[in-house]
């Protein structure tokens, strides 16, 4: 028997065929998005915009199981009749406007072009007024809503973005029957579900990011949302009542869909999760283990059991019941830009590509830590956990006129670790275990040297999961256990799961220069984001060149 | 009538053919030097190191004065007998390690390769601890020596470069019978000049670089050397007594170096002075004129008047009484690095050539001020004025995933342009009057957007000098002066120099904008130098955005 995990990235899509006995891999498929600068509608005259075409999905859904069944066919074995299931992940928040219908107002000629009636891509930060409103609302009459997700609504998420679609096209607002995450409108889609209101949403994507909580029966009252805007208020009616964890099934796969897609209908579609959720599952999450998605952004998943109590941790973006193993709490964190900064640096300032990528990090690894003298902040994309501050941006500093870019890159490298340290730092603080740390995603395979580095910083242990495809295994794992393929997520896990053989070890010698470089960067931090207002820094650049000089010995 | 000015850059050595008259320009001819990286030995291992070939001084020499006499005989009304003095300006502090019939260490074989027996250039910052000892010292003994130069004695002078070079070269340092700044040794050359302690010194290198001053008695008396080191103390005796302004010749020129240049033996030598010393004369500098030579790095240079009282005036590097103008203080200011910064961005990371300067030039004049969400410090190569720290260095912050190489170019123009803010507020501060700015050097003439962005944020009316070769024409004028030709530099500098008709005035809007960014500059500038060390940096970024949207519209 096998599962179809479908994981919707930010630049394309990957079907994946996955026995369900033993988490083989029988085909896999991915397609780009054909819109865009990379599948991301972009304006140039704000850096916060990111959009995507819905239209771009269903291309991309089509064709890249299409592509994924056509590479299975070729294995003994395999016939599309034993799909029992599919399973799907996406980027998130993505909240898009639908019509009543349950079609999105940009598959209409009327929108088509028009940005505001597109995908909110979840890297949109144009919210990040209303974000700021939001917190000052909920601070003072709902503070629990906000103590839920770390102490601070982000502008990525749910209700930054439709309001400020209220607020800047109100006529996308009021054509717009109701919003759906792109987690859930794909299932949606797959099961023919004609009508928002129907429309089975996993707890997931509402937990933190649409303020949705069984402690305070759902979505946030009414009351509430009148105090941003009447409109959100009604809005409300048009949304949902109950969202899901991953014993749901978001329904089953229509005549059409079945059809196009050549598969048995009538299979079981697992509930929408976003991708690193599903990606916590593909590789092997249980309590004690924090998995790392590192790509693009990064995101880290830890789960607790519910069975605990556990306390709202400032600055830690959501902690969901549900959200990725049914029965215990998911602890989200996230770096808003990690692959995205060193994408920056190498193909925008450098104007290089893959090469470059390789030769600058050759280069780099040839240095020895704190031997640039450079320190950075990883604020690119603003911050998303422990600050949750999309406002932020990024800093190098220590630059000398004989700075090379493969010092910056490395300096960028480790940024991205000292964010990664801060993370680990502040959850353990709160008590969730952290006694294994399992990365997947494309820079934890092929980037030796970041893995290194970040072994090096944190002091843990690097684990890399087996599979190069953990979020669309993950989503696979889902519709196993949904279709009965396995009597749990346990054992699920345990059988359809493994780690790759290479581990990074910290060396104590870079851990030793890594805690004073550390040191330097939560003093930049700290003052930048915000948690301490009067930092001497008088020493700063004096401590980066006698780390420099100890280190040339 | 004509004289000749030869100015000693950091890359390549210059001659200049002016006549008497009218300073028209007869003949010109650089020359670069031949060793190191355009003529700069470095260290891979220590970016501070920075030394230059003697040899090659003599090389250029020869080849440039021969050069621009050969350009100079092709114009009617011109005659090598007709040459009626030499002036000399050259980097600085420069010293150099001599044996006691005044030639370099460097010239024997044994020494050849030694980088200790090298001259020390201007921007070689080794002997950073060294400096800290001398002001450590100077402030609990002779506070009055470090008053004179703003509070702080530099790694770039020259008691600090031949304390380390005692400290780290022994055998070198007891070879050298003496030091001898290349201004005060080219000169000597040229006259035949065959005992260090017979090599007439100009005021303008021993001023506040050797702790010179009249007030006490010199250089610092042997007991203060002492405290340093004995053989500090020691090398006091085979130094100089007595330091000149240009009032007074270097000597005659010499049979010897008359028969190589082609020119009459026993003409008149200007006593020899730092270039942009020499530089502010050939910009027509008077009370009220802020000169800046704008290259690889910034010098600024005013005068005031010697009648008048003048105060110390901290971080101002240098107030020496004749150093510049007879009968004028000389008020001495830089950043130490302008153009380096530029060369840095472009040709170290950006891996382009003089082609990308342009290219990013034209692009980064299409943006607006404050358009970019950046700003950035100054002090890839520390901080000469008025932080006087060598061990600053480089900060660039505002960055997202699409900040521009272009951006950042601009960003550091700007940076350089709030440097230069920051030295004339100070001046000013201090009583010394600023009506007139004039620039000069290649960057001035060549990069209109830096000299836009100068009037921009400074708020001063920004005039370039006509000549392109002011350093080399200063040293020019100075030699007519010491022949005779003009009755003194006020009538010699009338005669002989103007102003270019491209002027650069502020633009009110930038203006105002480029106030709340230095406002911003000035927030890094304090806490990272050290100035204020309670600054609250929480809104920092935020400020940055504000100002970005509010440009955008």
């Amino acid at each position: 028997m096998f599962t179809i995990g479908i994981d919707y990235g930010t630049n394309s899509v990957r079907a994946l065929v996955v026995r369900s006995a033993d988490g083989a891999e029988f085909g896999s498929c991915v397609v780009g998005y054909p819109s865009g600068d990379e599948g991301v509608l972009l304006d140039s005259h704000d850096h916060h915009l990111a959009r995507q075409r819905p239209a771009d999905y269903l291309f991309g859904l089509e064709r890249s199981v299409a592509g994924a069944l056509a590479e299975a066919a070729k294995r003994p074995g395999f016939s599309a009749a034993n799909v029992i299931g599919l399973g799907v992940d996406t980027t998130g928040s993505s909240p898009l406007p639908v019509d009543a219908q349950n079609r999105p107002l940009a598959l209409d000629d009327k929108w088509k072009d028009n940005l505001a009636a597109q995908c909110w891509l979840w890297k949109d930060h144009t919210g990040w007024r209303e974000a700021a409103r939001i917190n000052e609302l909920a601070a003072k009459h709902r503070p629990q809503y906000i103590a839920k997700c770390g102490g601070v609504y982000s502008s990525e998420w749910w209700w930054s973005k439709i309001w400020h679609c209220l607020d800047v096209a109100p006529a996308v607002f009021d054509a717009a029957f109701s919003w759906v995450e792109i987690a859930d409108w794909i299932p949606s889609v797959l099961a023919g579900v004609g009508d928002p209101r129907k429309v089975k949403r996993g707890v997931c994507a509402a937990g933190h990011k649409a303020l949705y909580s069984d402690e305070w029966g759902g979505l946030p009252d009414k009351e509430f949302l009148s105090l941003m805007h009447p409109k959100l208020a009604a809005l409300r009616d048009r949304l949902y009542e109950k969202a899901h964890d991953a014993t749901e099934a978001a329904g089953a796969l229509c005549d059409e869909w079945a059809k196009r897609l050549g598969l048995p209908a009538g299979i079981p579609i697992a509930i929408g999760e976003f991708d690193v959720h599903y990606g916590a599952i593909g590789c092997g999450v249980r309590e004690g283990t924090l998995v790392k998605v590192i790509g693009t952004s990064t995101c880290d998943i830890c789960v607790v059991s519910a069975e605990k109590s556990i306390d709202d941790i400032p600055g830690i973006c959501g902690i969901v019941k549900g959200a990725v193993l049914p029965g215990y709490y998911g602890v989200e964190a996230g770096q808003s830009a990690v692959g995205d900064i060193f994408k920056w640096w190498v193909e925008w300032v450098c104007k290089g590509d893959a090469d470059l990528h390789a030769a600058l990090s050759a280069e780099a690894a040839k240095q020895k830590p704190g031997q640039s003298g450079l320190v950075a902040l990883d604020w690119n994309n603003g911050n998303r956990t422990i600050l949750v501050d999309q406002l932020l941006s990024g800093l190098i500093v220590g630059q000398t006129l004989y700075t090379t870019r493969a010092e910056i890159y490395r300096a960028l490298i480790e940024a991205t670790a000292f964010g990664a340290r801060a993370i680990i730092e502040r959850i353990k603080e709160y008590g969730v275990p952290v006694d294994r740390v399992v990365c997947a995603g494309g820079i934890a395979e092929k980037n030796p040297l970041l893995m290194q580095i970040y072994a090096d910083v944190t002091g843990c242990t690097m684990h890399v999961a087996a599979s190069s495809q953990s979020c669309a295994l993950g989503s696979a794992i889902s519709a196993a256990v949904l279709a009965g393929a396995h009597p749990n997520f346990a054992a699920a896990e345990q059988a359809m799961t493994s780690l790759a053989s290479t581990v990074y070890e910290p060396v104590a010698v870079h851990k030793v220069v890594y805690d004073q470089l550390y040191a330097l960067y939560r003093q930049l931090h700290d003052s930048f984001g915000g948690l301490n207002r009067s930092i001497d820094l008088s020493r700063f650049m004096k401590d980066l060149i006698d780390i420099k000089y100890a280190v040339n010995g």
